[in-house]
């Protein structure tokens, strides 16, 4: 690569049916990295702030990163973001799978999607050809129709697919983009903003190769890499169960939300756990990322009632417990079924399981009555009654129309006090890691730029294993209690949350072991940089800083920066009983949060200095 | 080294003769590394405050760093730390040579002088053996006298001596440190707190090479770096001229301090000039430091009138800059005959030449006149006298007895607007980079912790050189002008001064052109630590933190964080005519500073949040 590290990103304006290309230069490319760093970037510059997310103003980016399609495990990713119609903030996801190192196979770092197409379209992209398709054909369809027909149509098998279902045709507040059948980039609502700009599809083939400054290094590497994933403790733990695993040791420690959170157990968990994946036969394969030796997906099939094959995958963790224990579901054949169905119509499963589980609290507490649902019974733990809201979601029928706008706009339209059991944070709903039980990650959800998210947090103690060495490599030496907000915590969140940014501009994923040392090796011989771990940190202050901006720009403030009352009182049961989150202390760990990363204690907004800082000052002016 | 990187630190308590032998753990020696990351912790945690820096109370730390040394070119160095007498506030200075690798031979990582001795004493370390001996016989010797003797006494001509000159002993208040008889911790006085203490010498012995945890990496990685210095083009030049070299560049360019920094280009740079030391057949021979090849150190010799030999090596640019053009002297002989009185005696060129030059110019403005000089000529320019006045200041000697205090007290002393013409930050003598010239050193003075000081500063533009690949590999694309204020240079100053203090707690030469990567890779390879460079600007971080919280504990506020008013007003002649500092733009560029590195905009002290973040809450409460 002697000209130096920079490619291509493809702009595609669907109003116009116009295709250009932008060719960055070498120094975008190493202030912005890919991931979130491209997406906040483009959305600060590009935005103009207030737009609607759903109407033409907004723009949807689908971005790699520089470690995108290398032959390195953990390269097959890709970041979807826009203004999020859920929060109407900062919006972005990231997905495994084989797509995004497709898409950089054929020639492009990333796809700005503007305006919006009369009718339903998709984009066919061809090693660096670019097509804007007729897709009324497909609209309607199920993904894994509409991936068999595009297929078919482009005389291809091995064309990749990243497409929205119906729930995002129906601008499902939290639908999302799904690739490859079973990968969503599901939080955050891309798939509605797809929906909204009439485009079902992005249909992409690639044979180049990524151009490596030093193909010794990455092939060296990349050997090592492989081997020492075949023996280390948390590959082959992710290998034999997936995110799955954590289920048990989450219930365990009374961390795993159960009924919309009100407990930490679920006396359920064992049947709808990584074991009775195995046990009951359900597992009947494994799927994987692109050039990942782990393939960390269990493939799930089950008979009646429910009747799935394994052509969705399977459930991950936050999945089992959204859809499981969250709406007191212990009937893994449901949450299978449920699964499949979220992935069928391009539903986000959590967002989906905790409005589920939101409604079930809500007709429980009397605010909702079979005369609202259609003569259905919410009750926690009616298992088909889960599957039947799913559909009712996607199709926006009934109540799950106002399901489908999120909890926060369904809690409003409910009343009666609904929204203390809207369990969201901005707007987008918590994740499955309670709060109380890791109250580092309670503070994370406060100040993340998409709201409750659990992707560029920290898991508190359990996060020290999650580097190799620990944190040590960073400067942290000491693990923290888990129920704790100190100082200490609130730093071990900011170290860790830029680490986990530094991994999402390369867009990397996070459960491939790898030390920061290694990452930038590989960042090197892929780049030709000199870089180091202190510029990657600064590339993923960066990104939180911008997203934090988009944010400020659409107004929120300081007030957005606070938890769901219930995680301030404390667990009645369990493990955990008499343990919250002391509000105070969060209202401090939040201050502490702002003067650490260089954000206005009144306004929440970043400083002018900490913008000029990161050599990003246009940002004040965006 | 199975149990981990730690080591051993002595302590002395000379009032008491008691000693003592620290051993902190890992994590201290993670945290805090070695040279000002040592010092400013024992300062911070074991003064209270308060303290004459010439009492008892103070305490005197020679410390190494982490890379001291091993077989690597750049890591004979060690750090001299106290209350500096100066500034009455943080001091320390480097120093290269071979004392620093012979106490870490001798099985110290550091010194801690406590207390004060009645008798002069000297301390005699043998590999671990410590001993307090008798210096009455050495008090009132030279330099050479006194090592001679030592060494003598100790029938070992290997041995190393660190000790002060006379100059130390009457207790000027920047006399030095000096080892190996040429190489001098110059800077804030350490000296006279030495001579306070009553302690001439510390002479070192030791015989065992440094553990180190991968033998082989660093075997490999000093082979690799000795075959690059043979032909990297800054390594050549340094091993040709020494620091000298930048002399003419700088008169070129207009920003050579000349006559007390009137002005800025000198009619007589070239007699003095690295050129001229090689033309005039002055220079005899080469030193340098342990473990190098560069060999920097010019060896110089001159006859009639001066006849100096090659005992005290030769003048640095500093000492070219300080005792020459400043004070108008463009006789190279006299400049010699300077540096070696001041290597005899103990003094810090730097503020010795500026101390000199602001006399002269009093003396020409007729704030002084024969009267007050006993009939001495203190006109620029004249060379006899130059060197007459650097022996009254070191016996303290008619107007030499003011002058020993520093040009912020003597302006006091002489008043009549003498202060106008004292060219200080803090009470330290500016040294000889001219802040209109590299304005982002000028920001740097006024925030460094011992005021005017260039060792942790950058030197704008030229600066992008020093770091191989630029600053790039820390996150810096564009070089700056050089005469420019912007928050573009702050950050450059932030960035930059974090490494430079990297290499400080490492106890690293900054001319051995190494990146920060294979700064990194040598600390992992001695360590055993998977360290990153993140977690060094961090330990970077930390020092400034301290060190600042150091001089605010002493009473200082942001109203000291200025600069000579000369400055503020523009060259009238040369290259730079025209350019000055604008006032408004420096107070504009120290606000920045504050925030981008978290120091309170009112008070100037480290906030809370930047302790916490940093990890050294304990700071608040010291």
């Amino acid at each position: 690569m002697p000209d130096g590290y920079n490619g291509k990103i493809l702009r595609v304006d669907l109003s116009r049916g116009a295709i250009s290309i932008d060719e960055p230069d070498e120094d975008f490319y190493r202030c912005y990295v890919g991931g979130r760093g491209f997406v906040s970037y483009f959305l600060l510059r590009e935005l103009g702030g207030g737009e609607d997310a759903l109407g033409p103003g907004n723009k949807l980016i689908f971005a790699t990163g520089a470690l995108t399609g290398v032959p390195v495990a953990g390269s097959g990713r890709n970041s979807v973001g826009a203004k999020s119609p859920l929060t109407n903030g900062y919006g972005d996801a990231e997905v495994g799978g084989y797509w995004g190192a497709e898409l950089k196979h054929a020639g492009y770092d990333a796809i700005i999607i503007e305006g919006k197409s009369e009718n339903p379209v998709y984009l066919w992209i061809e090693d660096g050809k670019v097509e804007i398709k007729d897709a009324r054909h497909l609209w309607g369809k199920t993904t894994a129709e509409c991936e068999k027909l595009i297929q078919k149509e482009l005389g291809d098998r091995g064309v990749r697919v990243a497409q929205i279902g119906v729930a995002g045709e129906n601008q499902v507040r939290y639908a999302c983009v799904i690739n490859d059948l079973s990968h969503a980039a599901g939080r955050t609502g891309m798939g509605a903003v797809m929906g909204s700009k009439k485009l079902k599809a992005i249909a992409v083939r690639g044979h180049q190769k990524v151009a490596l400054s030093d193909d010794r290094a990455i092939n060296s590497l990349a050997r090592r890499i492989r081997d020492n994933l075949k023996t280390h403790r948390s590959a082959v733990a992710m290998s034999k169960n997936g995110t799955a695993g954590v289920l048990m040791p989450l219930n365990t420690a009374g961390g795993l939300p159960t009924r919309n959170f009100q407990q930490g157990v679920f006396e359920g968990a064992e049947k709808i756990s990584a074991e009775a994946l195995h046990d009951e036969n359900v597992m009947v394969g494994k799927r994987g990322c692109y050039a990942c030796s782990i393939r960390c997906k269990p493939e799930v099939a089950v008979g009646e009632p429910y009747n799935v094959d394994s052509t969705y995958g399977g459930p991950e963790y936050e999945t089992l417990g959204a859809l499981g224990s969250n709406c007191g579901i212990d009937s893994l054949g449901a949450i299978v079924k449920g699964n499949a169905l979220c992935n069928a119509y391009g539903l986000d499963t959590i967002s989906t399981g905790v409005s589920i589980a939101f409604a079930m609290e809500c007709f429980e507490q009397g605010i909702l009555t079979e005369k609202d649902t259609g003569g259905l019974k919410l009750n926690f733990g009616n298992a088909e009654v889960m599957v039947k809201l799913v559909e009712m979601i996607a199709s926006k029928e009934g109540i799950g129309k106002v399901l489908a706008d999120g909890v926060a706009r369904a809690a409003a339209v409910f009343g009666n006090g609904a929204e203390n059991f809207a369990i969201q944070v901005k707007g987008q709903e918590v994740p499955m890691h309670e709060p109380r039980y890791k109250q580092g990650m309670g503070v994370g959800y406060t100040i993340s730029p998409t709201g409750a998210d659990h992707c560029h947090n920290i898991h508190d103690s359990e996060y020290t294993r999650r580097i190799p060495g620990g944190l040590r490599a960073l400067g942290i030496f000491q693990p923290l209690p888990t129920q704790e907000l100190s100082a200490a915590k609130v730093r071990l969140l900011v170290y860790g949350s830029l680490w986990q940014h530094v991994l999402n501009c390369l867009v990397f994923c996070q459960f491939v072991p790898l030390s920061p040392a290694q990452i930038t090796d590989l960042v090197r011989g892929i780049t030709g940089w000199n870089t180091t771990v202190w510029e990657l940190m600064k590339v993923g202050e960066r990104c939180i800083t911008m997203a934090r901006a988009f944010d400020i720009r659409e107004g929120m403030t300081k007030r957005d920066d606070c938890l769901p009352r219930r995680f301030f009182s404390p667990f009645t049961s369990g493990p955990l009983e008499g343990v919250s989150i002391d509000e105070g202390e969060l209202k401090q760990a939040i201050d502490t949060y702002y003067a650490m990363v260089g954000w206005d204690k009144v306004s929440g907004a970043p400083t002018l200095a900490k913008l000029q800082e990161l050599g990003i000052e246009w940002v004040a002016e965006a």
